[in-house]
């Protein structure tokens, strides 16, 4: 509407690399509606593996609508600086955020293309493996994700019932799926001797993977969390220090620092940009070999 | 373990580019602990957002802790090819399951980091946007998002329900807010009038964004995503045809084919990878410009 879509800024600069992010792409009989991150979480079928099982169908906790089309967007864009670094050619990379969710689905989808069964929300349990859950112990919840025959004789030991190992109701993977209920009933009532913390010490040291069920606080102040910088510390101009979250995308070569700058106000950055563009246009443009552009950039 | 770590690697291949994900990352306590999507779902707090409100803290319905930290993992990669491009560097790029949930907190981190405010889950409601939930009709549920002012009101016409746009307790952002529970009783009455398909047709025409909440057979037949190419046809030499999930990165210039090739046996490809690695080896050692790289990629 602006004059900016692809085609005209395409003939203009045959080397810019276009996103646009849509609720539904830039083709297809849904180009043209408005969507949210709750429409497409809803079209898509992704609220219908969410939540508690025989419940409500749920939107996911997260605006992984939003989220997850963001992170294809620069997955694309990436793969177009990589290309023309060798081509100079610039492209349009189109993301619909219904498209994302549908490749987000993973088991969901595949079980129903490859077998008909239409799967539905199991709360937080695996579809396939059994124990794999949260668990409520004497005062909170925990997850315990004992994936095998071994782990399970692990667990068993550890809760002090050995003799799961050998229950036929528990003694197989299959056997454990199909009584997962009556599973969670003992599991259950062994794990209401202690607290959620002495289970998951137990079971972290036996090797069986278990965590607790954390809030924001207990999560923004794990010694991992921390020692990973994802808890970063920003000094606002305007409104003092503030926290945000850090950067999951650790480089070699590249400081990881735990303080970040703050955003730019408008324009600050403006005449920076414009000299940097300039220069690595000016920079593509000298280089001739065969890695060398068709177009210059700008 | 198997003497292919990034110190050795990187010593005879300066070029290469070398990603691991792992639970928690190559530094840190937690370094060497292991972990499942469902343990790294839960020490974030990510299941602390997630499930119905009031109830059991509740696991994401996709493995969003893999499939999160495979995007950010491609999102690293592509960065270092980009930056390998210009200066024939390699990178060890360092993925870590549990950064990866931090970063998709969104608003839950935030509003924790900025106010105290521990949040919690809310179903399928909107923690701060009146009416965006699921809400049930006669027969079944849809999804209604009415983020402002302008979409409510032509919401209450289009339920009928004029009044509402007045009522002090519906006619602003806060106060709907305040009062979802009873907008909620209020529209669900409404709603059961008629079925989720006529309401989805009447709000979607009227400009409301709404959607019904598909199962997978309904997500998969959409004819959205059918013209997306979302879900592809391969022709396996064993099994037969197979429909998968398609590819939601589109880019210019690239076929978005509903069919797709089957997985290759092991070393199918071999000499052809081997050869390739090769030209490009001897490609980038005849660059001898600006852009040439300091050491061979192999």
């Amino acid at each position: 509407r602006l004059g900016y879509g692809w085609d005209s800024a395409h003939a203009k600069y045959p080397g810019l690399i276009y996103c646009s992010i849509s609720g539904f792409g830039q083709t297809g009989p849904y180009k043209s509606l408005p969507a949210y991150d709750l429409v497409v979480q809803a079209l898509s079928g992704l609220m219908s593996l969410n939540g508690p099982e025989g419940g409500p169908p749920t939107r996911l906790g997260v605006s992984i609508g939003d989220l997850g089309a963001g992170l294809f967007a620069t997955i694309g864009i990436c793969a177009a600086l990589t290309e023309r670094a060798k081509t100079g050619e610039g492209r349009q990379v189109d993301i619909g955020m219904l498209d994302c969710m549908i490749a987000l689905l993973e088991n969901g989808l595949v079980r129903y293309l490859s077998s008909g069964e239409v799967p539905h929300a199991l709360g937080s349990r695996h579809p396939s493996i059994t124990p794999f859950d949260a668990f409520k112990a004497k005062d909170d919840w925990l997850v315990i994700g004992a994936a095998n025959d071994h782990l399970f004789g692990v667990l068993a030991d550890a809760v002090g019932q050995p003799q799961w190992k050998s229950d036929p109701r528990f003694c197989s993977v299959n056997a454990r799926l199909e009584n997962h209920l009556a599973l969670k009933v003992e599991m259950e009532t062994a794990l209401n001797t202690h607290s959620a913390q002495e289970w998951v010490a137990r079971f972290v040291s036996a090797g069986v993977p278990a965590a607790p069920i954390n809030h924001m606080p207990q999560a923004a102040e794990n010694p991992q969390v921390a020692a990973r910088n994802m808890i970063a510390t920003l000094q606002d101009p305007e409104m003092g220090e503030l926290k945000v979250c850090g950067n999951p995308i650790k480089i070699s070569g590249y400081p990881d620092s735990a303080q970040r700058p703050p955003a730019p106000n408008l324009d600050q950055h403006r005449p920076n940009i414009l000299r940097a563009l300039g220069e690595e246009a000016e920079a593509f443009k000298r280089t001739k070999v065969n890695r060398a552009p068709k177009h210059p950039i700008w």
